[in-house]
């Protein structure tokens, strides 16, 4: 739409979209609103489109991903996560420890997020752990505990939901509903994150291409959820001296094909405290707009993933550099960086 | 327990290890029953059990995984899947189509696979896929098809549950229930089938180790399901010539380590037709105990995977040559093969 | 070339593709003679050569590869390796150490293949190791051993060419020279070994696609030697449980886009001495025209690579299981496995 | 050694360990002298040598690899190439197209790199080409276009060996000799490029782990030539959206196990030219010392490799925005960075 359509204007449009049997999709943007056509079982002619009030432009998307391509919506989009904007501007920092252990262990952790300048939190209430007979997660006391500290700090909520039986509980107290990386496949949880009204943070799968990561995504755009963050995490190779192969390329990447904002997490990226900080930098420089990482008071008694979390000190640390980093990068904005 | 040992005997362990409060699972076998105990909080003494009527042995597993080893029950699980036993001396071969797209072609599917000799029929109902707008399956419609197709051929009917909200359903009109790669760890769904009375189809991760492949049959077991039989159906290379690489080493892997028997997906562990028939017949030669074929009528008319499904004539050969080298492995079983 | 075709004609082709300022390739078949064309900067057209007296067809090779392309000709190569033909009707077993480590080593693993059924002597006396200061083979005394082993036992001896510099020597000793994982892209050592009369045992690369393979043998081919087998030997990849990843599937990939022979390396392809019969026998299921085995008089004892070899006895058991299983599959090759 | 050791001390060293029948290798630091020891069957005790004058401290090098260690060397070592350092306090830019293709080409290549803030001229006068039949390389001829551009630039020219035949060609041309990918593990030519006075740029390869990485810089320094410089290019993974997959973690890791300097090839890494600036500033966020990057006067007329070469003015954009950043990096250098 052009920039200075009108809501009437968009809603010709959409009235038009369910005339002819097909689903509309209003995706607000800064300065115009992309509308998104999907339930269209062949190509549809712009022309039915262009001369509507309104309307700047009719694409056909090439892609088999179509509303989370660029083509579809060619300005960035920031969602926005307990009024914190991800995706703009300026980077956002989450941290926090892989699970909720105790109401003293978030709280402090919050703390130390908050003081070393992050301004979401991290934490697990549900964990998806491959041996059936580890530590699961508190449950609903787990986002008690979150919450509190939320309260306390003012930090968003960042909060995984491992299937859809949990997942109108963790909807309830996050302000940011991951979907991890083994469930990035789990289309019936991508569904129902699509009907949710919080925000979605969708973290890469294992062994998943560039392509199936956009598509992943699609599935909750195609339910009416616009507001999903990508986040790469390391894939698997036969690469051992880290736990994963932080795939950085994929951000740059991700930026050409689509219009949704892409961070970061080191620690499971690397699963070596001792990479993070470099990795962290390295994200920052390569374009991703956050970072989420494992912070924990006391990272030598950590109940799970204890090994690739910072301690408050270093989270700090890691913040302060980020922002400079990232301070520089966005002081020299003027110049393109992407060359092609 | 001992081979002659009675129902008060194993009834005297599992008050024993209840008592304890612990949990006790029966897993019977052909010749002895195994007991498996889990919800310790560390190790158990053995002399605890030694002692009881009828025990055996009390063994200590010293893996991960607890219930799938081979530790604790030493001879080979056989599982009966609408009568037909899988993991025992003969092969069993399941064929049909990827998806149930109508009520003939599942029909004339059942009564290719039963022509040619397979046992089992498979169909996907609910299909995970990897985009939105790409034919998800016929639902309740297709399990329907399939029962009909039972009915008319006595084939048993293997079909998969993609979530646990379509898991009762799906339950209640199959003779084994599939989860798929993409759902290998998906644990809600991994519990779900635990409390299943059916059988379980487990298909291996696209980039899951062995390890985390028996991690999630234990999550299967753990919740008192024994019945599981595992797949093998390619992990995600570089390598470009098929769409996945099948890893037939897992075969006999999976078989030191455990009694769950083993079967082979050589139509998505190739992706391409012609390679198929040479890579059943080898999954056969590793010691495979059955494979799982897509089989179409009209494979080039086939709404999804027609370009890696057989067509009745190519199954019928299929499983011809495949009974032919089975037979003469049987023949030789005296040797024993596996040398350390 | 007809099957009917004279050496006059064959020259005669042979002298346009000259006169064209290109470069003809006579590979020799069991039925007819292919002749190849390189040094062409263009397509030529096929008419040029089609009225040539004894010419049955000129082929334009679609592929980057060319001479070792099914293309250029139809039928299978067989490459005699000491009077032993690789690639023919009878699958053939390679065994012998890793390495020769003496004179009484070699020679007890010569006895054992022998004594086994093996018709070739495998053993390296330039050995490529990961680091500086292992055992890095004996050099020419291991050569003369293995000589002295194919005078006593007959078996003909393949043996590894590290570098040019050795080359000459080890040519000047072996029946046919390996080129191992780590040098199939190793152009130089390629084009060294095109311009030898001995056959070539190219293995694969550790992450090389099958168009990279096939290219490596068109380095030897183009040079002018026309004997190559291929051989898989496992590929690179997050798996853990073997060594390498055992890419079968490569085996029916090959032999539907070259004429050339491949066998497999189970020893290298699993790392692990129990999977070496399992794996082995699935090659020979998948259409393998043999294979090359660590065998070692004394396991436990070699310098390199004692877990994957096998014994004596249990390399007369692989080989007795693998010549059933050939017999098997030979007995009914009528029935036409390839189904596309 | 101690810093103030003096000639005499570290001869005297030496001298022990020759008379112990071991190979002394002085390598010269900034600060102090490292001597390691090979050719030792077991450990040596240290407190032969702690008493000896000049040495600060004996120690036991636990890794498979010796010479390259950081325990051998605890600090950074600096390698010059063409006077230019490698591996202090400043990155370094290496740019340059991917074959010297004309003496017009390179010169105008030479000047890009020089004036958009290069220091050394990369270019190939012999190349590893995957077909027999594409262009190999320009060989002696183009060694003198790129010693004509040394001489009208400055800028020192790094340039590959590609086989032991052309190294003493190629050593006499250049500044600084590559080793690329694919001869990573080519052991001879790296104990011919540990025979060489010049320094080595040491690619990793395609599917080598950080250890056979290391192993292989090994080699060179066994021979007694410990300037070398390692360099990331990418792996072969699964992910499809770049030619390889760039492993920046591989920088850090290397940094904490060796002395030895590492750079990046982001035009490799990455194999496309949107990517390449966003990976290269990513590299120097993650800590290397430098970058080599493939520069063409005019990208798309390449002979090889175009589709991931910068034009001049991309190279100039690429070199400012590096710069900037390691000197942000430098003005932070007080703050440890490494958390462990």
């Amino acid at each position: 739409m052009q920039s200075q359509a009108t809501p009437a204007d968009i809603e010709g449009v959409c009235a038009k979209i369910v005339a002819l049997g097909f689903k509309p999709h209003i995706i607000p943007g800064e300065q115009r609103t992309a509308i998104g056509i999907t339930g269209n079982p062949g190509p549809i002619d712009p022309a039915e489109f262009e001369s509507l009030p309104g309307v700047a432009d009719a694409i056909r998307v090439s892609k088999a991903y179509k509303l989370v391509s660029r083509e579809t919506k060619r300005e960035d989009t920031v969602v926005r996560v307990n009024g914190v904007p991800v995706g703009g501007e300026r980077i956002v920092l989450c941290g926090g420890p892989c699970a909720v252990e105790s109401r003293e262990q978030i709280l402090e952790s919050a703390r130390a997020v908050k003081a070393g300048g992050g301004e979401l939190l991290r934490g697990g209430a549900y964990k998806p752990r491959t041996s059936p007979y580890s530590f699961q997660g508190l449950g609903e006391q787990g986002l008690r505990y979150l919450a509190e500290a939320r309260a306390e700090t003012g930090l968003g909520v960042v909060t995984e939901a491992v299937d859809i039986e949990s997942f109108d509980l963790v909807e309830s107290y996050a302000d940011c509903v991951q979907i991890g990386a083994r469930n990035m496949q789990n289309f019936s949880l991508l569904r129902r994150a699509g009907r949710s009204r919080k925000p979605i943070l969708l973290k890469r799968g294992m062994s998943s291409t560039l392509e199936e990561f956009l598509m992943a995504a699609e599935y909750i755009l195609a339910e009416g959820n616009y507001n999903v963050i990508l986040c790469e995490r390391g894939v698997r190779t036969f690469a051992d001296h880290t736990r994963n192969t932080l795939d950085l390329s994929v951000v740059p990447a991700v930026q050409s094909l689509s219009h949704l904002p892409i961070i970061v997490d080191p620690s499971h990226g690397t699963g070596k405290r001792d990479k993070v900080i470099p990795m962290a930098l390295a994200s920052i420089a390569a374009g991703a707009k956050g970072l989420i990482v494992e912070v924990h008071p006391t990272p030598d008694r950590a109940l799970s993933d204890g090994y690739q979390s910072l301690d408050p000190q270093q989270f700090a640390v890691l913040a302060e550099e980020c922002y400079a980093l990232a301070d520089l990068l966005a002081s020299r904005r003027r110049v393109p960086l992407a060359v092609d």
